[in-house]
């Protein structure tokens, strides 16, 4: 089979390039030089999307600059808008993991709008005498610009995603709060029994750790709001008009629909990378509760005859090659590794923003790579989560009645009548007999049965409660 | 030598204690079984203040809700006030790294307070029938509530220290950048050259860089002013007063000046490690920072005669043991260290978080181990950093020109008056032939010699320029 | 468009799985509960090989026993060869991040070789009453032992081709040094200059650090080879024949040709990710390695005007899409952030590890998805340096002369012949003068000029060498 | 307070030092340099010994070269051997964490020796044209050979320590299989109900993961036998005598016991910290054992009556200020909590590594601070892991079996017998009616009662097994 083939030239001589291809020899040499991963451009849509949306802008500033005219101007942006609506991603086939600094991403893009906008105006792939991927795609840009503010707009979706997936995660933990309020529990610390509380209680409170994550991923969010488009090649604007900075955010802000901001100094918003590492530390620590949450899911339902067989969790697929019967907690346990993931990722992103030197960081491809992974497995995660086991989720309530009753715990709600002293008296005498704290304290006087019986009340044991202010008997 | 004992009491039994001493027998087993890092809480005496504060409030809370008698507050409240003065500190003899979730910690501090508290009421150490560690000390108290807001506590005012620090280096960077404000340079990007900026906008990048941690750590100790104060034992509040939560808040505020506030649900956080995370997330923030800063310190500083030697660090101290004359980078080396300590810690951090389970992390006391490292040694790494290093750094001014009129990077302005591919033509034969941009653009007759030389005008290059807005010759 | 289907059914009921498909009902629950990564496990053909060579082997050991027919039997192998032969991988549709320690793998593969064996017996898809996925093809195996031994041997095979990818690399290093052995050149120490070396002792020791690596490399393929088949469920054997473990092993070996060994102790090896934190941990070593070579071919690259330019990197991309002829190392660039991603890997498999709970780890699947990931990544690495990058490097002769002529650390050699203190008064006159050490020393009369031109011979400077012990004039 | 003081001079001019001081000027400029972390050299005594140690080899070798007078030699080895048998490690007042690449800790050792000898040979401290820090105590020597030595003679010390405690704590584990060897009880896998085992074969497997570890950490502590000695400044052995790298290897081995061997390349050995790396990814590996080990413990012993409760930790101390009677992990937790720690400062390690430049790691102080670490709290945790915890385990037989006889999972052992398909439905019905398999299984009339029987004994369900081979009834 022969492949139809357009010569292109750069810096270092001439190429030839599949005539097919939107590509073009800046993609060609990428591609060669980083067959890395396997995972191209193409698996990372909110970038492709990103990038079209910049060169967009740029167009459209440059067009009202006087820079670039209204016929170049037409089909960039006509090309981007393709692209964003899901055209020519397969043209982006450049690695993720990429040396450069982003340059080879950009390129890509440059070429791919380029090509494409070059059909849109009557002339062929390749012919960039009419309309070239630097000069006119590219214009007043550098990649130390636009990459960093592509990955911030890919970023910035993603985490929307994200958050609306743990909205949807949170709903269903606050469903089974208010739906197990009533039941009464042993609370346990350090694996050891301690208080009573209510299975209510022990799910409101991830609903209320989802929500105060949300609340940070939002925070996060607004600092990859800054972006540093106008900054070309180190931050000073070298090549840029002093209005285009303004006019290509404003553009951007217009298309994206995110608030974008240009950022005060733009020499160091090239080079810092602040904020993703902000975002990558806030995605560690929603890694953090939700592999706690899992954890706490999977020890709750262990069992189901010898573990605490508190909850059940859905059974979603068999749970064994050889066992017969056996049901697994297999998706607590896919979110716990994606959380594994994502704190690993967190330690790259480490690495490759402590490594960036002078006026540039040349690793962000990495931090791009990481934080998508990251980004998007954490959704799916809290997804599949979602709905295939919080959902579903029901309480064994005569196994949780039988601990609280059979709890030494409760002990503890008789301190301020019987004292410390007293109290851990009565909870050696029946650990070591095996016998009840209530009928105990009865026996040897310390306290009525009425006063007793108010107590011990579960309303009176999972808040706080003071019986002296009450009408009770003493 | 014979040390004079007396005998004290817990639920496994007798123990003798040395009568000297102000801790008791719960904070003699702990000393015994945790013999890990020789470090003890006496080194932390921003923990020990903490807990003083916070006893020091509860006792004053009780005594208002009628729980406790003036007298025996009265002795709380001088005891934690001798304690928070500097009093005292050399019983805190548990090691830092333990087990029980910071219970021993809460120990130790309920028995050095009650001992001193006897004293002062006339009492022995060790007559606890007077006034007890746990009935009186730790009234209404757990160590889930106290441990976790004395660790709060602490690293705020950890913070705060850091932040001071960061913000005198801030100064100097600043200082800096304005006296090297005219100093014409070479960007890099990549460490290839790139395109020139003045010494001044690089300096003032890093001044920059401080100011936005700054203000990220505010906000991160903002969310560590969220306590759990009369949570006790799993955040149900059991055996606290209901008056007594926004009580002791409000006494802890007035006495140590931090804006506390009670978590609106206390089981989620008596068991949510989420602010430490976070915390610990931007401390690894700051510490990406200043390790990237101080690796351009050293870059940039590098030779004298075979590096690139456009800036001088102050000599602080001989630099080799064998080369005679070697002075060495020693005081951004330290720092690059300490940031590298940090970011393990925050992977210790992060283990430590995840491993919570049900109602309790238990690990706490591992989080604040790493966390006040952290804190400590960074602001004592940015305090070296700035009256040992930055406010001594000189600029070789000589150097620094030829690199910018030896550049082939100055190319790059030209791009809009002479094209990118004309451009690249220049910046090849350039390289190849080791001459000068700025010949060779005249000789091709690529633009007028006056406009050249308004064009690669320092001002115009440092800074975004368009010469057609300009009254110029083309 | 219709799909037939067929029903199979599972311990959850009936489902309609597509007729065309090999695999059946657990992979199709597994495909909508790990909806995670879209990283299949078919990206993973190493896997997929070392699931069919195991499946192979246990049916050839369960027939030798007598406990599977030969007709059986001889379906089983048959597909397994398929497979292993490329067949099928499109089969294996399971994302490869999983909940369940593996089991969805595990029966993926019991299915797609049932559903292809019954085929080849003349059945058709689904009849598993003629052959059982889990009766015939799992038949004495559990996902306990079958999965971390697949995992095993997947990971040993991409050592080797890693360890083939390092040697290539060695090998242009290696060729280097030879190549530059001659060209003498300043040492470094903190970046600020030391004393001579020649460029080839600098390129030797790269080729010696990977060396090392290969062998310690070598070191922990050897512990990966101890396997835990026959190990069932949690190591006791329970449902395996007394012989089947030595017999499954001995043709395991034979069909892969790794010397394979079962591990002295099922139930630990069944629970314990040692070898596999031990893997990961060298992986890191080796990437920890690469990036500091990165680094060093980056900064002795750098420039070429403002940089220390004392070697080309081969021209690779244009490296800039605004900076015009600017050329970058983006090859090392690749390399370094690979190994950021294998040290964060090594991060997440330390969690997974850790969080392993009594007789297993569930999270093995977390484990292979990341150590498959910087085995293939860093093999990439490896092949893209060689070839694109170390075996076109050249150095620039007169620059690296130029440095040690005009060097003060030469006066390091000196000690031995005019004392520390007299070469450190010559050192701060060099410094502030500017002048030469050789002038410096001789103006002062500290040595003669035939013993100094001995002592600063390049072949005197760059080993050990004792003037005292050749017959020279003083 | 007046302080005797005397003058010392420097590269960088005059200071006054304490007279008492045993350290020097170089000593004092890194105190005032380096206030990090208040821990000074004097609290790592292998690192002061190994100081010693190495500068005792050095002098016995230099004086056998005929280049270090004896009268200096007997003075130095005799200040070395004081040093090593304990004395003055106070005048090791440099901080831990330190710049330089160790410079001012080997600067510390010259000056403490070198002071230490003039008052032997009966001159004054500080009158160094005597005997001179530099030229005499660190003849032919450089920091960069030296230091890394000393850290890794103290390292592999720090190695034997961790070695034996881990021993003692494999013995008691071991002793506890011998003790538990007939005690059945459910083995579970992903925390749920799997198969029987038997409690001796859980402790069983906790010695064999310790003793696989110490098997790993001999071999690590093999790779840092490899020293540099005799490389000085870069590793080409500038200054040093030919045969002096051989000598003092052999003096360093005689004097520590330690069987040191030299590089093959000492350009190499001098800037790579590969060894180090992979001890502290051996080190990291042990962690993740231990942290699982404990996790195992804290999880079976969790309860009293709320938790699983099979298996008793000593109660070492009352486990909470409020909770009466309550008794908690803390040893195990303690020790969760220093492996997180040793795995945090594995990341830490390697970002030093990592950061190193050409011929020097400059950042080897940090990764001596966090191996020490390391080192220092793994061993004392494996102690108080032992003492305090795992020699009073006690099990709780009847719990142990009541799992067992409840059990769904035994019908594994029926898969053989009965098939996978009758297997679940037994299970099923089990799991939905409550009822025992035992009944079920002879009530569907699977299997005989004989066989049945035969199939659930302990013997027969804890290790492979086939029925088919005895002379049993079918």
């Amino acid at each position: 089979m022969t492949v139809e083939t357009r010569i292109e030239h750069d810096l270092l001589g001439d190429r030839m390039v599949p005539d097919m291809a939107y590509w073009g020899i800046h993609t060609l040499r990428a591609q060669e030089n980083f067959p890395i991963s396997g995972q191209t451009l193409a698996s990372a849509p909110r970038l492709i999307q990103a990038l079209a949306s910049i060169k967009q802008a740029a167009a459209l500033a440059n067009n009202e600059l006087g820079l670039l005219d209204s016929s170049r101007c037409s089909a960039i942006v006509a090309a981007c808008v393709e692209i964003r609506n899901g055209s020519l991603h397969d043209q982006f086939v450049v690695d993720l993991i990429q040396g450069g600094a982003g340059t080879s991403t950009n390129m890509n893009a440059n070429e791919v709008i380029a090509n494409r906008a070059l059909e849109i105006i009557g002339s062929s792939r390749g012919e960039y005498r009419h309309l070239h991927p630097n000069e006119h795609v590219n214009m007043g840009q550098s990649t130390n610009d636009v990459y960093p503010t592509a990955v911030k707009l890919a970023s910035w979706f993603g985490v929307r995603n994200l958050i609306d997936a743990m909205a949807l995660l949170r709903g269903s933990f606050s469903a089974k709060a208010e739906e197990f309020s009533e039941i009464l529990k042993m609370g346990r610390t350090q694996l050891q029994d301690a208080v009573p509380m209510t299975l209510g209680q022990e799910f409101g409170t991830y609903a209320l750790m989802l929500l105060e994550d949300e609340t940070r991923l939002n925070e996060a969010a607004a600092l990859i709001c800054e972006i540093n488009l106008g900054a070309t090649a180190i931050g000073t604007g070298i090549t840029a008009h002093p209005a285009y900075a303004a006019l290509v955010r404003d553009k951007l802000a217009e298309i994206t629909g995110v608030p974008v901001e240009t950022a005060i100094d733009l020499i160091e918003a090239t080079q810092d990378c602040g904020a993703f590492v902000q975002l990558s530390g806030v995605l560690k620590r929603v890694a953090v509760k939700l592999s706690k949450i899992c954890n706490d899911l999977r020890l709750l339902s262990s069992g189901p005859r010898a573990g605490l067989n508190e909850i059940n969790l859905p059974a979603r697929q068999a749970g064994s090659s050889i066992m017969p019967g056996k049901v697994n907690p297999v998706i607590p346990e896919v979110v716990n590794q994606v959380a594994f993931e994502v704190i690993g990722n967190d330690v790259t992103i480490s690495f490759a923003a402590e490594a960036g030197q002078l006026q540039l960081n040349a690793f962000e491809p990495m931090i791009f790579y990481s934080m998508n992974r990251s980004l998007t497995h954490l959704t799916a995660a809290c997804l599949t989560l979602d709905e295939n086991c919080v959902r579903g989720i029901t309480a064994n309530q005569d196994v949780l009645r039988g601990y609280v009753e059979n709890s030494i715990g409760i002990v503890t709600a008789l301190n301020p009548h019987i004292g410390y002293h007293n109290a851990t008296e009565v909870a050696i005498e029946a650990h070591r007999t095996g016998r009840g704290v209530y009928e105990l304290v009865l026996e040897r006087g310390l306290i009525s049965k009425e006063r007793l019986d108010l107590v011990l009340q579960p309303v009176h044991m999972t808040r706080p409660y003071s019986p002296d202010h009450s009408d009770i008997p003493a």
